[in-house]
């Protein structure tokens, strides 16, 4: 299991303030607590600063390796930001976040990969956009661990994440997701799979619920990474449930351990 | 889906108390509150009334039809009240709870089953016990299936019981009836499957969020049917959370509609 912090994101209306503060204390707080509630990478994101990205994803990543030791994943669509990040990120592999079947952003962002060794988010879309069923977002997933494997990439380095649409536009799009994992499993044991959940309840009622019943869904056929805010004490605390049952908790050790930290209310 | 409401069972004090009293307004608003909330088939298990355990199962039934039209899971391990049930039962088809390889047991409610063209659940366990892993509950569910079908009942009718073993004993207990579901699934497409959940949770804490998951995680591999309390607000909601994602709510309805409810809190 790859638990990847979401939370420092430009995105976001109070990290956006504190970024424009220049305020460390509270970006390395926010890092600080992520690292504590288990992230395993931190996700930093800086895409909407526009002009300035490239001097705030600087700020960002001297600021956060300062108090912590965790790798970094770098999150942008600009290669001149991505190669920035990569180069500073210091705290062990970092990660690319994210390639996709794009030829143009393919050219750029594969000799940084190679470059830098990094671990990779491969998102199953292309120049077609998201596919619409499962079989085509294996035959992304093809050309993407091709084009990975053939620049030297593991495939324990691999994370492809087969893209979640909203459920509110289409009843289906949960079961695509489901079947995108067994495909993609079945025909890239090695290979792991990733994703953010919080686009599937987009525009529904009772989104924590809906976002905490994907995780545990997508975990059981096959999801072995998410893009998570790990300060959501219950997505977590549904998280170390899932992998107890799923025989990944040897003696319920981190099941018990999280109940011991009272991460379970009712 | 099935749900088979599991409240009116005498091993729960409050029912075998009003039992003992002949309270059958109480027993009667269970029996109702069960079908308000999605019950679908409603169990009856007197066992533990010991020598009147068949008196009791006739009272119950009759009392309980006297108020609801939903048919009844008569759950019995003595072949005279599982008759005199059966013989009783006539809100639509019943079913038996239950039969399994032990082939004393199955030579009793086979007749019984042909007999009353019951809906039957199928214990995948024999006379040596609850298999220890998922291919050997498969190899019981070969043997159960071909007797039922051998008998004239239609895969249709037929809800096997992966059975499933606390996880406080042995941390593989969910994830052996995931395999089960799944092996089981494939060999017998047109067979559904069923379970009562709250077993794997026994001895550990947060029981219910455990219970919960389960239930998510057994849909998602393929179980379509579950003893459970319906009464159990946040359970069902789950239920229709992992529906509507698994494709299985057309437009969402059934969520948004027990959302409407206010099924849901967080």
């Amino acid at each position: 299991m790859l638990i990847v912090g979401e939370l420092i994101n430009t995105s976001r209306k109070v990290i956006k303030e504190n970024v424009e503060n220049r305020n460390s204390e509270y970006i390395q707080g926010i890092a600080k607590k992520q690292v504590e509630a288990g992230a395993d990478y931190l996700d930093v994101n800086c895409s909407d600063m526009m002009d300035n990205e490239l001097t705030v994803m600087k700020w960002l990543i001297e600021n956060i390796q300062a108090v912590v030791d965790t790798p970094l994943c770098i999150d942008t669509t600009n290669a001149e930001v991505m190669e920035a990040g990569l180069s500073l990120a210091k705290n062990g592999q970092p990660m690319v976040n994210s390639i996709s079947g794009e030829k143009e952003w393919c050219k750029k962002i594969l000799p940084l990969i190679k470059k830098y060794g990094a671990k990779v988010v491969a998102l199953c879309m292309d120049d077609r956009g998201i596919p619409d069923n499962a079989e085509d977002r294996l035959r992304v997933a093809h050309e993407l661990v091709k084009e990975l494997i053939q620049i030297g990439v593991a495939p324990d380095d691999i994370y492809l994440d087969p893209l979640t649409k909203t459920l509110s536009t289409g009843d289906k799009a949960g079961l695509e997701v489901f079947d995108s994992i067994r495909l993609i499993k079945q025909a890239f044991p090695d290979v792991h799979l990733i994703s953010a959940i919080s686009n599937v309840s987009f525009g529904l009622p009772n989104r924590k619920i809906l976002n905490r019943v994907f995780l545990v869904q997508t975990l059981t056929v096959g999801m072995d990474a998410f893009i998570v805010d790990p300060l959501d004490r219950k997505l977590m605390g549904y998280l170390y449930v899932s992998q107890a049952l799923l025989g990944q908790d040897p003696f319920c050790r981190s099941y018990l351990a999280a109940h011991r930290k009272g991460i379970y209310s009712d």
